[in-house]
């Protein structure tokens, strides 16, 4: 089952006006689409970052492995190794932790690993959880991602036009969602997004405002919503003294506190005092992390991601790891298309060692524009119930795809920089990394 | 792939009179062949231990996996798990460390694992390695695994009888390797093993006689062998002080020392003061030995043995594991037949993080003793050349395993145990578990 032609499609989607500790997601989300056509007309579909560097990483690796069996994963990752070579791809938000030449390998090489595995499933008619042991759950539990946001882009005229050109839906505008900038609003979009989807954990994206602010607002959630779990990531906007004490402030109210400080060493001395425990998405987020994190405790929950892991199977053997150091297991998300979904079901189906509904930024997402045909992923109470048919279960829809690359072409991003966005907006505004 | 029906298969085959810290290697060894017959025709192959309670084991797990499909492995694993139940299976010769419940089933899972694989190989036309992310090494190097020995088994006349009986060849008699119990022994041994099989690195097994002497017998082989990595395995036959003291002595002599005292404690103190890595197959083989064997620093490099790590895919997992914190892979070995070796062979290749040659008992089976087809395992300057052909490449011979099981049922033995078996001998031998 050989690669006779891979493809790379940048595409674009609309994204709400989300605030984080670095600033404003920008009216359009970036994204990179997979394609592997092989033998016997099977394509493997993969789905990642847009931003353009990274596209030019995926490129490089696409003509190195063109030729490749794709069950020969162990080789592609060490021809992705050669092409990519000794540069680190840096996310430009810095909301995923620091670059590493090793990092930015994992990550070209987890792109064309889940299309490889895809591609695999198709030619043995067989899920991908199956490949990866077989599902030990029939659905995947995620949790509702709240953020504070406003209401609508302040460029949306440019973001309409520009919409407009792409023949999609007004850019930038209206979302339909609504202001979040209190505590009233967030218990308002927490209780739109659980009426809508079922979740039945719930996490803030903090950082935003000032401590106090945002831990009135886990109270005023957990007044609204006595029996769900809570979690607050404020994206390491916090010193160690602050950290420690918003931790014992919420006490017996978070079920665990993400990212509260930079760094493995600070996140150790904020795990000393803190009375539950701390995840991460950004001191642990490279093989090299896992030795010093591990050893001084710095985390009590891994967040990971396969689009930096390395895949699906290097995601994997991470539960095995953390399940031996008694550390807890969940999944980060960006902003994702249906490609990305499926994979993250597929995997976390097939992994036992899972303790808290994932992570997705799926609601933010409009319900109709993705690269996949629709009806393969649904939510049921919360969870993704695991799609059945062959590889990732879902099947690429060609015209939305075109449709999206063309909104890539119109919309003028290229690559995700949140905090320049904000600075357009609000000159001098500086990133909240850390704030308090 | 559904597995219809379950046959588990105990043989014996000889063995020589291999002498280690805690007795003698019995006339016979004591195997278990597993066949998973599935849909189609398919089926898969296992191998595992032989004695008695673990044979009782596998039969509970057969019948509580019967109909499951072979690419379920973690609901697989999951059912296994509530078959064995609690109970804690010890091997008899304590050569492989503790035991627990979470081993025990890791255990008998990992026999039903590699049917699995296999049968999954099988049946889409690929080989496990496939199905383990690849081979990313054409052939597996293995180490010369040399022993103290007596020419041949005291009981040669009774187990003469015995191998009669079975219709075997003579048990327990000259086994052609002669006598090895002076460095002298050891060189010769070496040189014809190397000679035969191309082995590029030697082991020697060791806790059977005073330091000094093996000490002696490793430079020996040092003379001999200038370029050789040579490494000792005494089964924590010593004290923390006499292994310090015999680890600074080997200074630049050895590439590893292999379980030199008992237990992560132990082993943490002279790692600290050791001059070359410490190797493990007693304290850390088991998931929860993990997180303390490595926060202490106990160990340089981890012997694995997907016999009781829960097979193919959780031994690989400990690869990317052991990659992360810096400490170095190789395999163990018990006396094996050529399922075991073929499994061992695929997984290895599969595995990108490798440090070591392998360990294998091979040399010491008689060639023409197997329940594999000749021809499909062979050693070219000292490693195994991957199977091609699907699942783990080799072939069952119906007729051979019938011949091992008469010998099984023949020859009496019916667990392990190398201490009662040296105390029938001389009677009052204690182990050396610390002796020195």
């Amino acid at each position: 089952m050989r690669i006779r032609r891979v493809t790379v499609t940048p595409v674009a989607f609309h994204d709400p006006a989300l605030l984080n500790a670095v600033g404003v997601h920008e009216p359009y989300a970036l994204r990179s689409i997979i394609q592997l056509h092989c033998d016997d007309g099977v394509v493997g579909l993969g789905e990642s970052y847009g931003d353009d560097s990274f596209l030019d990483l995926l490129q490089a690796a696409a003509r190195a492995i063109t030729g490749m069996d794709v069950f020969q994963l162990g080789r592609i990752q060490q021809v992705v190794g050669s092409a990519v070579g000794s540069g680190a791809f840096a996310d430009s938000h810095g909301l995923t932790g620091g670059s590493s030449s090793s990092k930015t390998v994992l990550s070209v090489f987890s792109a064309f690993e889940v299309a490889c595995l895809d591609a695999q499933g198709k030619a043995v008619g067989r899920p991908v959880a199956d490949l990866l042991g077989g599902a030990v759950r029939d659905s995947v539990p995620f949790s509702a991602y709240l953020f504070y946001k406003w209401a609508e882009h302040p460029g949306a005229a440019r973001g309409a036009a520009r919409g407009a050109a792409a023949g999609g839906a007004p850019g930038g505008g209206e979302d339909g969602w609504g202001a979040a900038l209190d505590p009233d609003g967030i218990v308002r979009q927490a209780r739109r997004m659980i009426d809508q989807y079922g979740f039945g954990a719930v996490k803030l994206k903090g950082g935003v405002f000032a401590p106090e602010e945002e831990i009135e607002a886990i109270h005023a959630l957990r007044a609204a919503f006595p029996e769900l779990p809570l979690r607050l990531d404020p994206n390491a906007a916090w010193t160690v003294p602050t950290s420690v004490k918003v931790a014992e402030q919420l006490d017996g109210v978070l079920e665990y506190l993400e990212d509260p400080t930079a760094g493995i060493e600070g996140m150790a001395q904020v795990a000393r005092r803190a009375p539950m425990p701390l995840a991460t998405n950004m001191c642990v987020v490279a093989p090299e992390h896992l030795a010093p994190g591990l050893r001084q405790q710095a985390i009590g929950v891994l967040l990971s991601d396969h689009h930096y892991w390395g895949g699906l199977r290097l995601s994997q053997h991470l539960s095995t790891l953390c399940a031996s150091f008694d550390v807890g297991l969940s999944m980060h998300s960006n902003s994702h298309l249906g490609i990305s979904l499926a994979a993250m079901v597929q995997l976390a189906a097939a992994t036992q060692h899972l303790s808290y509904a994932c992570d997705t930024h799926w609601p933010w997402k409009r319900e109709d524009e993705d690269v996949v045909v629709p009806g393969a992923l649904r939510f049921v109470d919360g969870a993704v119930p695991v799609p059945q048919g062959p590889g990732l279960g879902v099947e690429l829809d060609p015209d939305a795809l075109a449709r999206l690359h063309e909104l890539y072409l119109a919309c003028g991003l290229r690559r995700r920089d949140d905090t320049a966005y904000m600075r357009r907006l609000h000159p001098g505004y500086l990133p909240h990394t850390p704030g308090w």
